[in-house]
């Protein structure tokens, strides 16, 4: 089996400190974060400004990474479905994609809104958002 | 540092042998490609059908991962910006992120529309996209 190494590059400080406090998506409510880079990764954000919506890609540590066919939602009545076709964060590489706004950059600390991750989660990636205002700047 | 490990899943067939050939985006002009499947992930697809958009996660396997700021696109005459700003593939954890649509689905073989990713390229997660009918079904 082929493998490949990803590097933690930040950690979410947050507010929600358990699953059962977690919504599953932002749109159902999520608090305000602060996502920490290492310093060695800090340069990454220049030209990072408050109200930039970007794509935060984030690793789920406390997902099970044996699961491939689960119910949508978690809900027994809704038949089963390939974890490729879902959103769960159940999955052979359980990698959380969130679309969040910024709302301040200080150094290595990025204020954002609404995201539905623990405290402590850790992120491997930030992109740009696939339809951005933001390459026109 | 904290490292995590990436399992690759599948990866991508595609007439795309080089990159002087791949556009910078799909928009751009991409070629059909098909998803192969390793055999112990195809339970993972269950429930995927033509028609459906979801999103793809690559492992770019030729990027440069000790990048951390360029000019967009590559064009020297745009200021430099951190790589987290940007969507290129030179970054520490280089995870490329496209939408497709599917075009047929044959066990573990996906055939997708318009992907902008070299033959060869590991595949290393698909979801259901952020904003779609499928979850209705």
């Amino acid at each position: 089996m082929t493998t490949f190494e990803l590097k933690q590059i930040a950690r979410v400080e947050s507010p929600l400190a358990d699953l059962a406090a977690a919504p599953r998506q932002a749109d159902e409510g999520a608090p305000e974060a602060t996502l920490v880079f290492e310093p060695a990764y800090a340069d990454g954000l220049r030209g990072l400004r408050a109200g930039d919506r970007v794509l935060l890609f984030t690793w789920l540590d406390r997902a099970d990474r044996d699961v491939l066919v689960n119910h949508p939602r978690g809900d027994p009545a809704r038949p089963q479905r390939g974890v490729f076709t879902t959103r769960s964060p159940h999955r052979p590489n359980p990698i959380g994609l969130h679309e969040v706004e910024i709302l301040a950059v200080d150094g290595p600390r990025v204020r954002v809104r609404s995201l539905e991750a623990l405290d402590g989660t850790p992120i491997i990636d930030m992109k740009q958002i696939l339809n951005p205002d933001i390459s026109r700047r």
